[in-house]
């Protein structure tokens, strides 16, 4: 069994910027298979997933990690080479190290222990691996679980490795994240010369009050687990840049971070009766990216994965469910309960990523937990 | 003495698309300087100008025309080629036939007329054309005024030949023209990512209020000679395109046509004191194209116009102020009377421009009784 650093070591080298895989899954799948795991390679498009299974029925307890990365920006601004694992003052650095090479080989490493220590486990142990997380993610785990749904594969927990935690390993996990909810706002006005606003209609001057009013919403109060739902208009634009045109349409694209206090279709009701009560005339293109999800309170993977934190970190985690969202929001559908809990997330996406090697050695100690305690 | 048909003829077979003259003003110079008219050729950058006086002191009364035309567009898309003067059903076609080479030919044989018939008229009379009025208008009256103030020529009244008429010769003369004021807006944000609205402030959430006062103000109520002050954003403009960043600024494109109710100063303070009530941040660019001008009621000349339109076409003309703006914005503070008649502008800067043959053979004699009645 190959150590935990020298596996990650091994993928980060590999250059598997999204949505390439770079050979990493065959690595895992190779390394997998000669332990007894079942071997599923399921491409999609241009698209690589691995699903790799050991044990029989339920329940079904998946880890899911992602082998692509964001891509290094100029590898001169970074102090060594983005795909050069390198080792410095206790981190170790390169692209993918935290988000999230460091993950999936602690879990590699950690379903190799357990299986070998437990041959006859309970239930099914499963690793779930896309080479398109970073990406426009839809041939990624979005599409295996339409496929899981078409063979009556389930998974009743899931533990996401994304790195959860804010600067030691254990000290947050996340329980849920925040739905996402998008609209495409066209408002309609009639185009003119500004000086005959009379035969114009400025559909600037037509959205401004319903903008304003959208923008002073308070959506939810949250909840326990959740902040009150967030409103944001990300981009607004109308005119055809000369200064004497009134321009005759406005497109503004807008996005919900919602929480389960709200529902999407609640939210797109208020929104429509908001601008219907300005008098707005425009056309909505809606798209939602996924429901908010939430593990239960007292569910059992959540009390597992907080106990394990506990346990072997000597933390108590903080429970929650903020920031973007993850491929969590497709398993979530499938009933399942779902838990991230991964490395110390304050370099991903940036130069110079990196994981502490100590918080790396660990995290396959607190996977091999869950998988104790769960199985 | 040539027909004013042919006069005009041959102006618009001159391709004088702006800033070009293509030889118009040299045409004109020679005939007035034959009739003891002085030339003053006036070019500033690549700019022809022409100032033909005739008489001596005061009052001087100015006739002020373009020779430049906007493009044809796409020629095929005329009935006859835009530079080749056409007659049909009563109708004169080219580029130009109506804004404004009818009423520059209609000028100049007025102006041959009356010095032929009265050599020793009170006063001054004078023709100002220029080839930059359709384009950037920067080198044309702009220049010449700057000229005149410096050179210490005086104009009193002045007769601007801009297409005025709605449906027939007299129906409508321009007493005065509203002021054009430009803001360039720009609110500050902080970018972020729209799942930690916490970290950034969105300038379009900021600024929405304050747009909304913006659009809703009433600015003044006009008064008897102009409709009340328009304010429009003509363009609004935040975002990367992206929908998960919030964007770090906004940029908007405002303007007022604004009344003699009104001044420049009082709105920008106005506009300012809405923006600070909103706590906006911004920073803002303003710019006057020009302030309104207005020939006051009882005016000399405009009694002298409307009188003309009364007794030669049988019509109480309509004295508006409506439309854009015209180069009489810059002979107004000169301390000029200013009145703008001339044909019908139903044609102009489309395809088939064309004016009235009728209207053109009338418009020299009202060009004509107007110096007759005034000095």
């Amino acid at each position: 069994m190959q150590d935990v650093l020298d596996l990650t070591r091994d993928l980060i080298a590999r250059r598997s910027v999204t949505p390439a895989d770079a050979g990493c899954l065959p690595l895992i799948a190779g390394r997998l298979e000669r332990l007894g795991f079942r071997i599923e390679h399921l491409r999609f498009n241009d698209v690589d997933n691995l699903w790799a299974t050991h044990g029989n029925g339920g329940p079904v307890l998946a880890f899911l990690g992602h082998t692509d990365v964001v891509p290094s920006g100029p590898e001169e601004s970074w102090a060594t080479p983005p795909f050069e694992p390198t080792e410095r003052d206790g981190m170790l650095y390169g692209r993918g190290a935290a988000d999230m090479k460091g993950s999936v080989a602690a879990m590699v490493v950690a379903l190799e222990r357990f299986v070998t220590a437990h041959p006859g486990h309970d239930g099914t142990v499963g690793l779930l691996l896309t080479s398109d997380e970073e990406g426009v993610a839809l041939h990624g785990v979005r599409q295996v679980v339409e496929h899981f749904a078409a063979t009556g594969q389930r998974i009743d927990y899931c533990v996401v490795g994304e790195p959860s935690a804010k600067s030691t390993l254990g000290d947050l996990i996340r329980v849920g994240r925040r739905g996402s909810l998008s609209l495409t706002l066209t408002v309609h006005g009639v185009q003119g010369h500004v000086a005959y606003p009379e035969k114009a209609k400025n559909p600037i001057h037509a959205f401004a009050p319903a903008l304003a009013a959208l923008a002073a919403e308070r959506w939810d109060e949250g909840n326990a687990d959740f902040p009150p739902t967030s409103f944001q208009v990300s981009n607004i634009n109308a005119g055809t840049g000369a200064n004497n045109v009134i321009p005759g349409e406005l497109v503004a694209l807008v996005n919900w971070r919602f929480s389960t206090a709200s529902t999407a279709d609640g939210l797109r009701e208020r929104a429509e009766a908001i601008l219907a009560a300005h008098g707005v005339d425009y056309a909505a293109q809606w798209h939602l990216s996924g429901h908010p999800f939430l593990a239960t309170p007292g569910g059992r993977l959540r009390e597992v994965v907080a106990g394990v934190c506990r346990d072997l970190c000597g933390i108590e985690p903080e429970q929650s469910t903020g920031g973007g969202t993850s491929d969590g929001r497709f398993i979530a559908p499938m009933g399942a309960e779902v838990i991230e809990l991964g490395p110390v997330n304050a370099t991903i996406h940036k130069v110079d990523e990196c994981v502490s090697v100590a918080d790396l050695r660990k995290l396959p100690d607190l996977y091999e937990a869950i998988c104790l305690r769960m199985l």
